[in-house]
């Protein structure tokens, strides 16, 4: 691959020989002859430079020397430009393997991959160009639209968790709702939604979720979300579009969180969020105020002490 | 299904016409004709008695006016009655799948469902009517009591993390006991419960523990417990009857919290909690005091100011 | 097995009869005849010596009267030595099942053992000794050294979480890169471990991770590290060795822990910490003055009041 075609697929300022041939992509550290490397923070700079690769993707205002590189606006956006172009081939063929169980009424979305021991079951639709990684588990009538990833172990459509107290023990209230998934949603490893226990648990196109996410019975999560690991919604928590909620963040149930807003890592988030703010701690406030409130717990200890002193 | 046959069910009292046809139940704002909605909470009164229902049920106290309806002391609880007349009746038949491998030991238990993609270890027992969802694993010598549900991607009986540092590495002390799930336990998605390093690892008879909640070796669940989602106790943890659980709460091991005790989302469990009390925050302490901790965090910051401002 | 025998595997000092038949291990509550029962804390020893077990182990400093008992300096190690022999021997025999798909350029490590259900992908290597639980996913690339053992439901080399936000929606950055899982790893159930966005996340030799935990990509965990339940690590954090981490413990990304540190339970770690240190809290500071914050925090409410009574 030259580098003069990838600086065109990343739409950078090609400088150097735009004819050297790039054989790979690799961590600054590993590089060795022909790899192209990503400067993605400033500080990467100098050991890109002094590492042993071919040419390097750097920001606009990187001072570029002794190497070829391509100068982009955003690293990170050519990455996901130029990396496809390094991928490997999946080597697998259009086909239904002799050991996979399908019911004849069966339909599967064009273009839409299953890997093994995938569990589909009664009256699921999934879309086109989908990816279902091995050992996920669709529970009956759940909607998968286009373009949909989901990683292996992965449960969609488990009943919800409701249950009424009477007589001295849980009651279960059966769950007869279902799950949708739009299009172009990613849901990774071991990730959990339940289905609606009426009505349905909506994940938003575009929307991605990382490993090891609870998402509980009627929660609406909007459009081009990003959920990282290890977080927990409780029952109908509605996210807007474009929320971002950093890992191990949690949802008291039946609360709502405006577009835009950021929920950070271990946040505990106990009532609405209006749109476009930023909060953190638990209960979770303004990140500011949390900030201020960790300063002076910090001051405390010796506060209080001299206040002693003084009495 | 008749209004009045629904009433009779839920043990509630009929208002209007107890013929009406009820074909199904939906959320508020997706009723449609032959709709049978639940008012669960004061503020949803409105919406219901303005929405395309045909029909709500509504508590003792709300005041209906223009749709028939079926009054309940407890909605929750005829929601439990009622909705098991509108899910959908499952289509699998008794029986074997071809593909199935089954040891000629193998008894399951009458009435029991194994479903696809199972393993079942040796020597496990497994009691009537019980549903053992997709990707389970039920390791060697596991007992399942009557009227268990397990959802899809739970592991049961995990060797528990049980190392000693010794000579410069972590030894395994082997994990020889098992794991016993008493009858009418229901454990949802991708949990994980250790089995004992010796004895038995037990989670109670009724209890319900919700997805990606991890059970570590020798704890010992009490019956009627409810346990949200990605709970993580340590190992040893005591927990006796009735106890609730919050999301993401977490116990350090060899400790008990005593009967009907709360603890609330996200605490952080470090010692003994006696029964009947409610705790959260981390320390989790009584949850008035954690309120009262927070209060006072709250107005720090400009505490502290002022105190500075009079030095 | 003889009393005297298991004297010498642990390297202990005998009291009593040597030739005493020991039939197995068991808990001190549940010790019958012929029970051997481990007393590991002092507290343990008077149950100890009032059970029907038949002897025990027990620190060199235990006053042991009434029963024979083999002491030894490290009781947990004694029971991981002793341990072992008391194990159910696994009925399997070395082969491939029937049902197996396997492909004909497959080479599994000598000694290693598949369990049913496991997914392995393209180019996988896995050294020998290894035990892979069911229901395993191997993505494509991964690879596994010796005498690892790998529990159910695990996710190794799922793709990382890398997007970049652009023209409104998220666009992946291809995840190019892999996963090394060292000598003598365990990971337990549901773990989920995310390939490189290039190069490789490692689990360092000798590291140990319990179920539930979530490895971020480009992750670097040295050798002998002890990471227990429900932990978090964002992208590209270095584990130096022998970092111990309590359960549910979260690092943001790009941070280094160094080695022999202590990361307590639910930590959240958001710089990097030195070497031998001990640390708790969010942010997580010095495990100490974590503690004389918690500490003022309790005193704040009373100190507010009396402030404002004065005032």
């Amino acid at each position: 691959m030259k580098l003069k075609k990838l600086s065109e697929i990343a739409a950078g300022e090609l400088i150097g020989d735009g004819n050297l041939e790039i054989r790979g992509a690799s961590p600054i550290e590993e590089a060795g002859a022909g790899d192209l490397v990503f400067v993605l923070e400033d500080k990467n700079l100098a050991p890109a430079l002094s590492s042993r690769a071919a040419a390097l993707v750097a920001p606009l205002t990187a001072k570029v020397t002794g190497k070829p590189a391509i100068l982009v606006k955003n690293p990170r956006l050519a990455m996901a430009r130029i990396l496809p172009l390094f991928a490997p081939k999946p080597k697998g063929k259009p086909g239904i393997h002799k050991t996979a169980v399908v019911a004849a009424s069966a339909k599967i979305g064009k273009g839409t991959v299953i890997h093994p021991l995938v569990v589909i079951g009664e009256n699921v639709e999934i879309g086109d160009d989908c990816v279902i990684h091995p050992s996920v588990t669709l529970y009956d009538r759940v909607k998968i639209g286009n373009r949909v990833v989901i990683h292996a172990g992965a449960r969609i459509g488990v009943d919800g968790y409701g249950f009424v107290w009477e007589a001295g023990k849980w009651e279960k209230i059966p769950q007869l709702g279902t799950v949708m998934i739009e299009d172009d949603v990613e849901l990774y490893a071991n990730v959990c939604v339940s289905r609606a226990t009426l009505g349905t648990t909506r994940i938003g196109a575009g929307t991605k979720i990382d490993s090891l996410t609870h998402i509980a019975h009627n929660c609406d999560i909007g459009r081009n979300c990003a959920l990282t690991s290890l977080i927990g919604l409780a029952g109908s928590v509605t996210l807007k579009d474009h929320v971002s909620v950093g890992g191990m963040a949690g949802f008291a149930g039946h609360l709502t969180v405006g577009e835009n807003a950021i929920i950070m890592a271990k946040a505990g988030v106990t009532k609405d969020i209006p749109a476009n703010s930023v909060v953190s701690g638990f209960p979770a406030i303004d990140h500011k105020k949390e900030l201020e409130q960790q300063a002076a717990l910090r001051q405390l200890p010796a506060a209080l002490k001299s206040l002693r002193a003084k009495q």
